[in-house]
């Protein structure tokens, strides 16, 4: 993006701006593209569909979010969308849905957890939005991963150290691992558990839900070797 | 509770145990009254309405949540549920809807809550459920404070300490207090800044709705002093 130039907005972007905010030309927005920090723009002209916006001056440089996916077992319809929207304003740059043995809903609206990420971050101030990456069997993902991002698993048999205690407090690429409703198997959770690039945390006494243990354990990922450390930009 | 005594179910657990759940006489519940612990019960009669429960043994000890109270400005109906369901997984005592300045939900369905809070408890396995208050404005919770309850404030201002660093690591009753959609007002804030028994805390650089800020608050409280720190009952 540079000062001067003139965009046109998608499709639906012209819609939300349109009918949904019911903005007229000379409104002003603030557009971001994921690389060129944020902009302020004015709307030249809005019609069905369409929508062309002139970019006046840069508003915030680029700013990343810290290279932290979350990796978790696809649940139902109404949970899902919560969890993309929530784990994108917790800051995750990737939501990678996992199969796991105990995985009960195996197809994923990728499209729609997409759309739920790009609301989620104009609605938080993100200027990047999170890669949400197709559904594949967790083996797979274990045998193409690159030993160098750690993953922090979040373990509910109870024989995990407290997360407060057992996160390492090291940055660099990390992944949160959440199971399914019901648990992981015992034999993948073994297996994780030997796998050296995999710390085991637990998050309580209590049973959490799949989707409330994801948003759990970023809380306290971000809190403990996060940017939640930093002040706001 | 006691071995041998037999209960009546409510109309709605009844309805519950009937008809969605479709158990049968014989059928083996568990049973938590938030003070005996829980009980293992088998059903003697199952109708339209009725249910009535043997109990035979206790399972386990009644075990207490940490005393933490949640003060969240109330948000539309979706999401006060799902955040009714959520804090009561991550153990709150308390839900006490306040509402501040910039709050424009006022009316709050505390029954609704309270059922929401029912559901969430049987699922993650609490034995007790956290009391849902009446909505009174801020002011007045804050006038009848008790001040041997801290208060662990979530500033999204950006100049307060970030929350791993700025949570004394105390013991006691606390409350955590998130304000409305649209942040608290400056003079709220100034006015709870100066009180004693508050510490402001930061949640990072992206701005948060007001029940993922909650979620994340409470995480966070039971990751650094709550009940996170032990291991699983």
């Amino acid at each position: 993006m540079t000062a001067a130039a003139t965009i046109e907005a998608s499709p639906s972007q012209a819609h939300y701006l349109g009918t949904v905010m019911r903005l007229k030309p000379g409104a002003e927005v603030a557009l971001f593209n994921g690389r060129d920090g944020e902009w302020l723009a004015h709307i030249e002209r809005i019609g069905r569909g369409k929508a062309s916006l002139a970019i006046r001056s840069q508003l915030r440089p680029q700013s990343a979010s810290p290279d932290l996916w979350l990796l978790f077992a696809p649940i139902k319809r109404g949970p899902i969308d919560f969890l993309a929207q929530k784990a994108t304003e917790l800051g995750v740059s990737a939501l990678r849905p996992v199969i796991t043995r105990n995985t009960a809903v195996e197809r994923v609206n990728v499209e729609r957890l997409r759309a739920n990420a790009v609301e989620a971050a104009e609605q938080c101030g993100r200027l990047d939005v999170p890669e949400v990456a197709e559904p594949q069997p967790l083996d797979a993902v274990l045998a193409g991963w690159s030993p160098g991002r750690r993953i922090m698993l979040c373990d509910e048999t109870g024989t995990a150290p407290p997360v407060a205690d057992g996160l390492p407090r090291e940055p660099g690429p990390w992944a949160v691992l959440v199971g399914p409703e019901g648990g992981f198997a015992p034999a993948e959770l073994d297996a994780l558990a030997k796998t050296p690039f995999v710390t085991r945390v637990g998050l309580g006494p209590r049973i959490l839900r799949a989707d409330t243990a994801a948003l759990a354990a970023l809380s306290c990922w971000q809190a403990l070797i996060g940017d939640w450390r930093q002040a706001k930009r």
